[in-house]
């Protein structure tokens, strides 16, 4: 079992993390470079959006770290280095300004950029912040880092948690940045990821490419799968565990612990979607397989006529099951039960595809609150999964309409 | 060529039409039931949603027009019959009304019913309004039998077109609701459309299918898949042209006139999007085949970033850059080049899949209009295609954050 700890991507052992501000964005104190350094060479791993526009660093990180190793992460928010000229000169140079300030060599260093696509990444700002960022790396900064990375993120995304292999005590840190352009095909916006724990390169690799299909591919804001999603994790192998080299009860420990750090990452990217209210969590059971189950979740969360109802605590079970209707999963909507829940109760809408009698009263009691539980029984099988998400708000009109102005 | 003329769904020869105030809704005056009918028995063709969820009136429809004729429409707003234990009981009264009332029998006539999921439809105040319905009927009822039909809709969908077949003129006229859950996979919301042509069933059927792939599956407001889409056409032969039975320039002459009215009321559905300010019109070419280019345009107007900045009158084009790289189409991104046009100008924003410099000021004009252009080159072929979306405004959220209560 694992138990939460403070420090976020710095509770590992032998990680230090900063965030200043560079003067990219127009905001003038908000921090908007972000620096992790692990103190000796990390396995790496990561995973990527699908999106046939790429951000530029993605090009440079995935080369950088295709040996399996990495020790740093740099990530600057307010423009995302995608679809301009010069991104990949402009993204190998900001490997080089690590190199030259922490004496990382360049060709170890992942870098993210996040914000505005199509407007050029002026490196000016950030060689200028080199040194204060430099100065500013400590134990404590994983906060600072947390925030460096936000764009319209209203709140930070920062987790750890501490479990045991072997005998030894090991930890795994999280930072997250997302809110908008929300919709993984392979990751979400921004996630970066320490252990401490010794993993050889493609058991860690392996360890997130699995994670990934029942955490960040399952939450959605808006179903605009970004030009930029990266998952990065660095092993540093500090807890001084014995090398994970192959699958067992090692891994199965580490997997456990990885997926309590991102599944609590997606819920709080979920809940801090762009002018979101209210969290909504989709558990779907009784599928006839997993896929089919991830399929009817997803579509759930991702139908802007249901989002826009929770936003008005509006029982309409209808939108369910027609999401359920369209997502593609092999379903038989005679089977089909549907209740609502939170902290306040739950209520049976739907049984078996028609509807029943319940509290108007009630239900808009139930969905007044902050985080909505949507549980859909298939009556099809055995299968499970769970995706996450918000509701649809005049902010997020207000937030997109003017993003960029 | 053809030329548009007034009259709606009674234009063509031998159609009269109505619509009343039956009280499906709870709104006191607005008309909810409509009727259509033919004067002589009509060859008839339709297409349906994809939704694993369809409404019971969907089923009755297909059973009736199974062989390839009927000689009325019956429908109702404010009640979709969808998610109901009796719903296929209440769809075949409401036929069983229409035969009691006009003599045409059931088994003839084309159902649907829209509006909310999930509650019973009572067949009480149809019944009532049987009397109403039948006297109202008349040459000059497409207007009434629009409003009918209407939901959330603010504005009615309507249009007529005359052309020649064989030196004989002839007519087609069509009147459609929808305004959300606009996302057809194969016929949007409800269409209904009357010609006076003479055409066999099978030849209908083809015209109408080939049809719907660039008109009425090229539209989304919001992505979400109705389980009601209906798109019904009956032709009674009327107008007195020699009988469509293979293809040829007749049929051609035919299935361009069709395109005429499909896609004029594709585009009034579009602008009349749930809280829509503007009209988004993307046109792709260069594309290397049909899919292809139907893939990026529909891609493009379903983004809600992208929806969202074009409320805000915001250029911000790398949210379609985002979409045209998640949209699956296999495109490269670097020979992409795009323009945001309207009857204030055109600017390019986009070429060769990097920004280029634009006027902001001139940016905000052109896109401060009602009608937008999205010009998307892809450099690859010479495929085109077209497609037709909305602004993603506050009263989308607002209509369906309390849409039922």
């Amino acid at each position: 079992m694992h138990k939460i700890i403070e420090g976020g991507v710095c509770a590992p052992q032998g990680f230090k993390a900063a965030g200043v501000h560079a003067g990219i964005r127009k905001n003038k104190t908000k921090k908007d470079l972000s620096l992790i350094v692990s103190d000796v060479r990390a396995a790496a791993a990561g995973v990527y959006t699908q999106n046939l526009v790429k951000g530029a660093p993605i090009y440079v990180t995935q080369k950088n770290i295709a040996d399996g190793y990495a020790q740093a992460v740099i990530c600057n928010s307010g423009n995302a280095n995608t679809c301009n000229a010069n991104g990949i000169e402009i993204a190998e140079k900001m490997c080089a300004l690590v190199e030259d300030a922490v004496g990382i060599k360049a060709s170890d260093v992942i870098v993210a950029s996040t914000g505005v696509i199509g407007q050029p990444l002026d490196i000016a700002p950030i060689e200028n912040a080199m040194p204060a960022l430099k100065s500013a790396l400590s134990g404590d900064g994983s906060d600072a880092a947390a925030e460096g990375i936000m764009t319209t993120d209203l709140a930070k995304k920062e987790i750890a948690v501490s479990f045991e292999i072997g005998g030894k005590e090991c930890r795994i840190g999280g930072i997250a940045k997302g809110s908008g352009m929300i919709h993984p095909n392979m990751a979400t916006m921004l996630v970066f990821v320490t252990t401490d724990v010794a993993i050889a390169p493609a058991l860690l690799q392996k360890a997130l490419s699995e994670d990934i299909l029942d955490s960040f591919n399952m939450i959605s804001v808006d179903r605009d799968t970004s030009t930029n999603d990266t998952v990065c994790i660095m092993a540093n192998g500090m807890a001084g565990n014995e090398m994970i080299t192959a699958e067992g009860a090692d891994f199965d420990a580490f997997k456990k612990a990885l997926a309590a750090v991102t599944v609590y990452l997606c819920r709080a990217i979920a809940k801090d979607g762009e002018g979101a209210t209210k969290l909504l969590e989709c558990h779907v059971k009784g599928a006839k397989d997993k896929q089919s189950a991830r399929t009817v979740a997803k579509s759930v969360i991702c139908s802007s006529l249901f989002k826009a109802a929770m936003f008005g605590a509006d029982a309409n079970w209808g939108r369910i099951l027609c999401a359920i209707g369209y997502s593609g999963a092999d379903v038989d909507v005679n089977k089909v039960c549907v209740s609502l829940g939170s902290v306040k109760g739950e209520i049976l809408v739907c049984k078996n595809g028609s509807g029943v009698d319940f509290s108007e009263e009630k239900a808009k009691e139930v969905l007044s609150e902050k985080e909505i539980d949507i549980n859909i029984a298939l009556g099809d099988g055995e299968a499970c999964a769970d995706a996450w998400g918000c509701d649809l708000t005049y902010d997020y009109v207000k937030i997109n309409g003017d993003y960029r102005t």
